[in-house]
């Protein structure tokens, strides 16, 4: 009797690309976490740049569109819709009615701890089925619209905005 | 006789996976590509933010980056060394020494191009092989440092210095 060597090898890679991609995105959150220990609530409410986003704004928007990512990838729903009119859908109002720069410090790591147990209990079957902004029809012809595609991606739209969020620190 | 049906699922899975990193990569330096398109030398001479790095400093150092891609991941010498010294090893000198702006965006697409002619040449097997900064002996306990996995870092890296160039741009 053959053992299935080809059908172990390829859960193997499976793991170890899954692995590369939430790596990436573990480093990006990581590096976000690291800056804003750096920075204080007065800081975050300057403007990255002169007529640029703010800091809280960069921050709300980072969250939001992690907190986006429960409802995409079947996960369950946002833990903050009321976060979306704010940071999402709305440029910076560059006004102070949201929520302040310390319950945004406490969703940033509310949301992220919450991704990290879902997504280390996720097999890698779930990370390569589509997500839920593509229908079934189109997966079918571009199987890359898989939930770890959407990792991958996110990655880089953290790294984006972490770019414009170090601007907040000292030169 | 029966087909090797797990050796080809795992391949075209591979296939899968190089082709979600690939198109993150191709994505952000394609997005870069029509930022400068839009950016004029002028603009470019200038800081992204005050007292921060300029465009022609960004544009150099992603430029030197990519083409340390090629000794890193086997495929050849630096087609420009001249640049680690100028925007690599050294901050912003803010003077005008090196290239200029129109120089840059002609390395810019030829490094870019040189490397998708790579990139579209090389198999599987090359992408998950060890890359040259990482040892035989470490990278048989962490498999995960291959080639491929450069590719999704820099993504992310050149994701970040995007951030910052936009700031170039109309407000």
């Amino acid at each position: 009797m053959e053992t299935p060597i080809s059908a172990s090898a390829s859960e193997q890679e499976r793991q170890l690309f899954i692995k590369m991609a939430l790596s990436a995105w573990n480093t990006q959150n990581d590096r976000v976490t690291k800056l804003l220990d750096t920075l204080s609530d007065e800081q975050m409410m300057g403007e990255t740049a002169p007529q640029r986003n703010r800091g809280i704004y960069l921050l709300g928007h980072l969250i939001t569109v992690s907190d986006g990512l429960l409802p995409l990838l079947g996960l369950g729903q946002r833990l903050y819709p009321q976060l979306e009119a704010v940071f999402l859908t709305s440029p910076d109002s560059k006004n102070n009615d949201g929520p302040s720069v310390g319950e945004l410090r406490k969703y940033w790591t509310e949301i992220n701890n919450l991704l990290s147990d879902h997504f280390n209990r996720m097999t890698p079957e779930m990370w390569f089925s589509k997500h839920n902004s593509v229908s079934a029809e189109d997966f079918a012809k571009e199987p890359h619209r898989n939930k770890l595609n959407i990792i991958i991606n996110r990655a880089n739209h953290t790294s984006y905005h972490l770019g414009q969020l170090v601007y907040l620190g000292k030169k």
